[in-house]
Parts: C-alpha cells; structure tokens; sequence
C-alpha cells in the first residue's frame, strides 16, 4: 500500500513562524520536535537561516535566524530519528556564516528561489552541498511561471546543480489537479537524477489534494505543517497527510496530541486557514499580501470590495 | 473553458439544517434564496420533506418539513431563475402528501438512498416523476458501498427509474481522487440514459477537490454549500465551486456578501468545518455520528483516545 521512498517534512515552526515573527518560545518549539519525532516524521523544518545584518533580532524570533545554538536548545535530551532541515532566502544570507555540516545540528538546507533566480540558487545549493548538507531547491509562486523559462530553469538544475530534491511551491494556493499533475509530470520528466517535492498553500482548500495528486504523478517529498498553520491559508495539513499515507512507521498519534494541546489554544492567538479573502486570492492567482493586509484592517470581512479590486487588477 | 451541461445545486439550508434541527428564520432562508439567485445557482434546496407524523414540528424547524405554504414565503417577490430542490428520505415521508409539481412551488426531489434501499428510491422516484417533478436519486455512504451490490443497484436505476440524475454521496467525507474517479467513471459507464452528480463531505478537506475530479471524469451535477456549511465537517463550499467553474452566468460577488453578512456571525453560534474527530471519521471511512457525539461532550478535544475507540472498532 505504500511507497517507502516517500519522506515527509514538517515545516510547521518555519512556515507558521511568517505569521508570528518567528516567535515561537522554546517550549512550545520542543514539543513540537518531540511530537514530530514520535510520530516519524523524517524532516522538522525549524525556520528561516536569515542574516542578522538584515534583519534585527529584536523584530524577530530566533526561527528567523536558527543558530545552531537556538536548534541544540530544541532537540537536546529528546530522542528523535527526524533530520533537521532550515530554509534560506536568496539575497537573505551570508552563505559564509553557514558552518560545516559535521558541525552543526542541521541536516538540510533548502534554498526558495523564484525562477528568475534559479542560477543564484544552483550556486548556493551548491555552496551548502560542498559544506555536507542535503540540499534542494524550492520553486516558489510556479502558478505564475509554467511557460519556457520554467522549462529552462529545470534544465539548468538538471544540469548544474547538485540539489537532491527539487520542490514545486504553489505559493499562492492556485493550483489545482490538473495544473499539479502537469507541473510534476514535467519535473520528473526534466530533473531525471533528482527527486520532486511538493509544498501546498491551502487558499482554495486544495493543499491536501495537490498533495495526493503529486504522489500519484511520482513526487516522494512532502511537506505539512500541523492542523495546517502557515501563512494566510496555511498549508497541507500533516495530520490528513500522515492519515493517508499508510507507511507503518508514521504514528497520527503524537499530533493529535499535539493539535490538542498546543494547536486549539494557539488558533485562538494568531489566525490561518479557510478565510475568503485568502480564498479569492488564490482563485485570482495572486500573492496573499494583500489579502493579509486586509485582514488587518477594519475592512477584514468586505469581501465584495476585496474581490473588486482585485478583478479590477486583472483588468489592467 | 467552461461546459455548459454543469448544474450547481446549493443545499445550504438542507445540509445545514442538519446542525440545528432545521430551525433556520425565515429572513435568513430568504438571504440565501436571494443571493443564490443573483449569483445564478442552478437548484436551491431548501430541506427535507418528512412527514409530521414521524418527526414533531415542536422539536424541529420548518425545513425538515418543507411545505409548500413555507417554501412560498421563502420565494414571495424574490426574482430568481433558479429552480427549487427538496428531499426525502426513505421510510420518513408519505407520498401520497406530495402534490403534483404544478401545484407546487418545488421542481425536483432528491431522494437519499441506501444502496440497501435502491428498490424504494426508484419506486419513489418514479412515483414523483408521475407527479411531474425532476428526480433524483443520491446514493448515501459509498465510500462503504463499492462492491457488486453497487453496480447491481446502478443497473437497476438505468433499467427501471425515470430519474434525471444520480448522485454519488460521500457521505463520510472518506474519498480520495482515485476513488472519485472510479466512482464516476463506473457512474457514467452504467448509466448511460442519466446525469451523474456529486456530493461531497469535507471532513478530510477533499469535498472541493473530489468536486473537481468529478467534473473532469464527467459528472455535470454539483453539490455545494455557502460557505461549506453542513453536518459535521461541511460541505464542498459554494464559493470555491463558483470561482473555479468558469461559466459567466455565475456571479460569486453576492455569495461572498451572504458570507460576510450572514455566514461569519452563524459560524460563531454553531459548529462545522475542519474539526479534528471529523477528520479522524473521513480518514476511518465512518459515519460522523461518534464525533458529533465527542464534539458535545466535555471530551472534544480528546482527539487521541477517539482515534483509538475508532481504531479499535475498526480492530473487532
């Protein structure tokens, strides 16, 4: 029934951590480690590895940076089998402040690039690569770029770059089947020697199912975050993820815990998932910022002017 | 882009009525009527017509009963194209109470059906075809229903019923896209001289996107509900149908106001949508009675020791 390639990766302190600053307190941070570690997951994502030069501590939580001092704090005395893995910005990093794999706690490093970096991010892949670390590449906004210079730049990867896995990320919650069947099929088609990844957004309630259309089509690496939490709409919610994937070594229970505890009351604090204005922005295709700002605004439940303005864009 | 032949049927008020015993105002069944007008929904369906002898008017609202004097106080001065849905059930409506359709305000009856039960439905379609009414019969509990007694139940409607269409119901929101597109393809090759439709339950957030994989594999009739209310965890919500459908006669803009007027500040007082032990339910292809059960006890979020009550039935 399943397919022992398949690896899932936990991204729920990282992703979730765009809608607090990155925040989260160490506890809250270690229970979710032991919780993932439990359940089996393969990869714990903890944040972004950002340049402190760019970004000021005092603005942002330590998952906007993750020293390896922060991640020892994280995953000292529990006992896991998950690999670590952190997520850097092209432009957001000074690659040489990045240590050696064999001395630090993280594992893999994955590079988000939109196509029009895709060489900036081949030459960082491959900077990390030569350090140690698991590396891949994370196609960002891809409902935006599935014309030739997507074509061009799987290519390049193919060709140039040492990544492991190379991930399609429907950054916008856009996607539906058939686009995700489309985008896979070229993937795996392009990037012979690599592997395909999927990351959902779940503007359209559509992340869990883009997930499952990826696996059908050949992608073995999934990412979920915990009852969904991550920007605007969120993710592919890892607990639907976990309960299809019918690999024995994966236990739902350690989340269902998890979301008790931990997921309930943080949902009262901070808001993702099916909210409309995420919802029209990714029907329209288009980047959440503005429905985020919406929903901090009085105007957050004017959903008519929201939907206007933006048809109105595309009019332009 | 778009086809034509699909019909969107709303069962906001029906499916919804199944969390407050039908009790939904007047004024507020008249919101929805008239924003699903505007925005050009095929079918609008109101409720259930069970008998008053079976079920107490004192225990339960006007839209478990659905008769015509109240389903005219609904439309009364309202400009609408669309045309009106009931349902029934078998065994809890007396047939002989039904007028003929042009004595009535109603235009189709949906009648719910056990694969168990096919020999009523058809007997009671046909009985309301007589009548003048469209018919329908929409086949309950599937995901537990697949095997030869299926295929010998959709012989029998193909042979001996006058219905126009036949609904797949995914009752217990268990669907995959594999398993909706078997489901509709077995649909279509059997039932050649009928409408296939769907009807999808959200508890593993795959009701929009079984939707979706209908329509590709050919199923022209479509359930959804504003804003995903239901029983449990909802239904394929209205709005994401809507915009992903392509046809201009759709207009989404007054569903999204019904939301922000209406739908926002009923979510507050009663319950549905992704909720864990709903989830759980989906993935355990069972109905969601034990969870709606758990959700009204101080146990709620006790999602751990249903999953294993749930497993270990499964286990007996």
């Amino acid at each position: 029934m399943f397919r022992p390639q398949i690896k899932v990766l936990d991204c729920t302190i990282r992703d979730g951590g765009l809608i607090n600053n990155h925040d989260f307190e160490l506890r809250f941070v270690r229970e979710v480690y032991k919780a993932l570690s439990e359940a089996g997951v393969d990869y714990i994502e903890l944040g972004y590895k950002n340049s402190k030069e760019l970004f000021s501590p005092e603005e942002y939580g330590p998952w906007k940076f993750c020293e390896d001092d922060d991640i020892k704090k994280v995953i000292e005395g529990i006992e896991s089998h998950s690999k670590i893995s952190v997520m850097v910005d092209i432009g957001r990093v000074n690659v040489e402040d990045v240590k050696p794999a064999k001395e630090s706690p993280v594992d893999m490093i994955r590079v988000a690039s939109y196509v029009k970096d895709i060489d900036k991010a081949i030459a960082m892949t491959n900077h990390f690569d030569q350090k140690g670390y698991e590396t891949t590449i994370n196609v960002m906004a891809i409902s935006r770029d599935q014309g030739p210079e997507l074509l061009e730049a799987l290519h390049q990867i193919e060709e140039e770059s040492s990544i492991k896995t190379a991930y399609i990320v429907d950054s916008f919650g856009a996607l539906y089947q058939e686009t995700t069947e489309y985008l896979v099929k070229i993937f795996k088609d392009i990037l012979k020697t690599k592997e395909v990844g999927f990351h959902g957004h779940n503007n359209q309630q559509l992340a869990f199912s883009n997930t499952i259309e990826a696996i059908i089509h050949g992608a073995n690496y999934l990412d979920g975050t915990v009852f969904g939490i991550g920007r605007a709409a969120g993710n592919c919610t890892l607990e639907l993820l976990i309960g299809f994937l019918k690999n024995p070594k994966f236990d739902i229970r350690p989340i269902l815990d998890l979301i008790s505890k931990e997921f309930i009351p943080l949902r009262e604090k901070i808001e993702w998932g099916y909210i409309i204005p995420y919802a029209i922005a990714g029907m329209m295709n288009e980047h959440p910022r503005l429905a985020m700002a919406l929903r901090k605004s009085e105007q957050k439940e004017n959903y008519r002017e929201f939907y206007n303005s933006l048809a109105d864009t595309e009019l332009e």
